[in-house]
């Protein structure tokens, strides 16, 4: 057990060495470096891979599964078992050409994301998706190769549920649009970036995020890094007369929380991260659309907005982070549109690893879905199939993450209000204790204990459900 | 050849991110971070070791060694030899436990430094002082623990041969301090940090320094971090009323160019990098000695702060560069007393790890030695013996390259001006390209495939001398 333990303690080091490495990449490194660390990546992926699929791994394991381990223990080594059965399965040097192609497909992607130049992107992207097929082909059973890819992110959901929950969105959800849009809508609101910049480092402070344990930075797509235990990271950016960071700052700090309030006994095991990306997303949603999108909040953030000398009514900026409007950039979007934005990515990723649609096609492709789903024209592939960094990252798969991360939030937030009452006073005051004891009580300490259904069953007592999220979406405005 | 090849490229990415890391620590990391950050690097240079020295390594040095190699493979193979020798005299737990030791040491060393409070860094430094001994003893030919150590940063120098150099020193330099004492001294310049910031900037910018493929950042002690090709990080600070920053952030570019300017062949070998500590040392040391402190460049950094709204006469400049005043921290001694806080830093090392002085004693045995060499009394230890990052890092036998480095920057900048002129017309204007372009033909380009004393015969026609340094101390201010 303590080899095993010794082994998986390894593993996390070199897991958080590579966040790094990334975080640096995408916040810190000079351009010019990014072949160098393409090389680094790969070689860090190879050596992880050769480390965690090594064959005395499955030798410990055969002793320690005849054993009656309890609590911790066993759920190490069942985890560990399931870990290590997937990564025997991808020859080292597929996973070392994933790592450094995506290395290099991101850099390409923010230069060709820049330029506005899909083209440039072309041949990095369609380098991944082969990439991805290929992994996802050693891992498939019964040949579903994408859903090989899914259980990357959320272990054991399947495509076929994805169709049934964006089928019933995507029923309701164009309604419950045109409905809303007969509003009148809300103004925009001309907040400078430094404004905002003030106000997201006060607001973030007021919920526990000081220096000696986080960063705050800048990126062209914002993310959470957690390095390891005193160390996370988050990133947002800034546009004069956005208030996409106000959003979005909460956002991130819903992945940073989930990770910080995991169970500390789980720490340097494979047990010590959040258990999918679904529960994952659920948390920064739920930060995203429950607390920074409350009219109790908006007296928070507009009280620190004014600080800075950016005076604004609660109403109004309330009225502006809940208006909804169908629109290109799925960052931005208001939380009733957002899931037709998953579909949309859900359907053309399909349909690329399903080599349904090649990587020539996606523009149009991209733009005709848009037309569909969203009833707008896309002006240029920047502001369409180039403003996500996913793909540039190989992460095909990830996607249904995002909208399952919206249901399960909204049903997370029904049961806790339920349970503890509702949170407007506190969320007025800023105060936001509560919720994250509850959070961490019911979903965070888990780690990956406990796999993306049982953890919803047990937080909430059902599973998957769409109404709670239809509740939400309604009320908005209301 | 090729699987040698790809494992010494694999142990560049691995020592690529140990930097990377390093780095972050030092410049970017929570403070809450560090207990992570040390398991990460230990973990780092464990598999690093053990990959290093794995046994197939031996097998293809056998099997090359037989074969007429020609060239940089004959190099490659020669230098592999030697390292894969001595890195398999280090077992991998020892190596694991330094570098954890070290990265916990360091975050220690920078509190007990703010806090001024040597106790609290006391056990922290026993500890490294311990594992550096079974280090050295892991290496060292007939019982010479310190030589042992030495050769790690310059293969094949010993401690006579120090103590023979530094005797010189010693005997000559406060003679010379006790002259150049006499006259009047220049007076202190109130530059402000932000122009202090500008300037620097502006004047690296001249040098080749642009965003795509450095960083300039902040940190506690400055340094350089090679993070790979394209990815150099240079680092320095900024104290009002200090003129400090003008000349590390030369002597930082010094070592960055060195190692930007090796042959291009030899990447991602075990060949490209510096080759010993004092020659890195020559190279920040002739930017900083020969350049920054030059009555010509004096022009050039005046008019920079110009710039910046903070006037000032060249001369005046100059002046203060130059000014001998025996100080008590070694980063900002001017260059003749600089030598002297190295001798008394060799000294102090030599008897910590020979056994013949505690770390208990230290900040008595620091204080005593700063009375005799430099004549002044320690009024802290933050000025005393916590003032250096490098016993923290566990870099011991890391010191005297500094000396050694500003004899060989003198010996190479008589040789430079002996061959292509003397170079004052070019400085005053900034213009330094012919500088770059002799270096890198007679130090740079050759890597590690020449050891100092080889590379240094090379370049000038002469082993090791005192008499070019005494000639250029002695022209100060004259």
């Amino acid at each position: 057990m303590e080899q095993l333990r010794d082994r998986l303690a390894e593993l996390v080091d070199l897991e958080g060495l590579d966040m790094l490495a990334t975080w640096d990449q995408l916040v810190m490194m000079p351009s010019d470096g990014a072949a160098n660390r393409a090389h680094q990546l790969g070689t860090l992926t190879r050596v992880r891979h050769e480390r965690a699929t090594a064959t005395e791994i499955g030798a410990w394991l055969d002793q320690l599964e005849e054993r009656d381990l309890e609590g911790i223990d066993r759920d190490i080594v069942r985890l560990a078992r399931r870990d290590w059965e997937r990564a025997r399965r991808v020859p080292t040097t597929l996973a070392a050409q994933r790592s450094s192609a995506h290395a290099e497909a991101q850099q390409c992607w923010q230069r060709a994301r820049e330029r506005d130049d899909f083209a440039e992107f072309a041949p990095a992207l369609e380098r991944n998706v082969e990439l991805a097929r290929a992994y996802g082909e050693c891992l498939a059973e019964d040949g579903r190769t994408y859903d090989a890819l899914l259980d990357d992110y959320d272990f054991g959901l399947r495509s076929e549920e994805l169709r049934r929950l964006f089928a019933t969105l995507a029923q309701e959800l164009p309604r419950l649009v045109a409905a809303v849009q007969e509003r009148a809508r809300a103004p925009a609101l001309p907040v400078p970036a430094l404004a905002q910049r003030r106000a997201v480092d006060a607001t973030l402070a007021k919920l526990g995020v000081e220096r000696a344990s986080w960063r705050v930075d800048v990126s062209a797509h914002p993310f959470t890094a957690w390095i390891g235990r005193g160390d996370t990271r988050l990133t947002t950016r800034y546009g004069d007369g956005e208030v996409e960071s106000l959003l979005s700052s909460l956002h991130e700090f819903g992945h940073a929380l989930y990770e910080r309030q995991i169970d500390p006994a789980l720490e340097r095991t494979n047990l010590g991260h959040g258990t999918s990306m679904s529960i994952h997303e659920s948390q920064s949603k739920l930060w995203e659309n429950h607390v920074a999108r409350s009219r109790a909040f908006a007296d928070v953030l507009a009280r620190e907005l004014g600080e800075t000398g950016f005076a604004v009514e609660p109403a109004d900026l309330h009225a502006t982070l809940v208006d909804v409007r169908p629109s290109l950039v799925r960052v931005a979007a208001d939380p009733l549109t957002y899931p037709l934005h998953i579909i949309l990515r859900f359907e053309l990723e399909l349909a690329m690893i399903g080599g349904d649609l090649s990587v020539r096609e996606l523009p149009a492709a991209w733009n005709e879905g848009v037309r569909r789903l969203l009833g707008l024209e896309v002006p240029s592939d920047a502001l369409g199939c180039l403003q996500d960094i996913h793909w540039a990252a190989g992460s095909f798969g990830y996607f249904p993450s995002y909208a399952l991360g919206c249901l399960i939030a909204a049903q997370l937030w029904e049961t806790l209000e339920a349970e503890i009452g509702p949170r407007t006073d506190d969320l007025r005051r800023g105060e936001v204790r509560a919720i994250e004891v509850w959070l961490g009580e019911r979903v965070h300490r888990h780690g990956r204990r406990l796999d993306t259904i049982p953890l919803l069953e047990q937080a909430t007592g059902h599973g998957l459900q769409t109404e709670p999220f239809l509740r939400y979406v309604s009320s908005l405005r209301a």
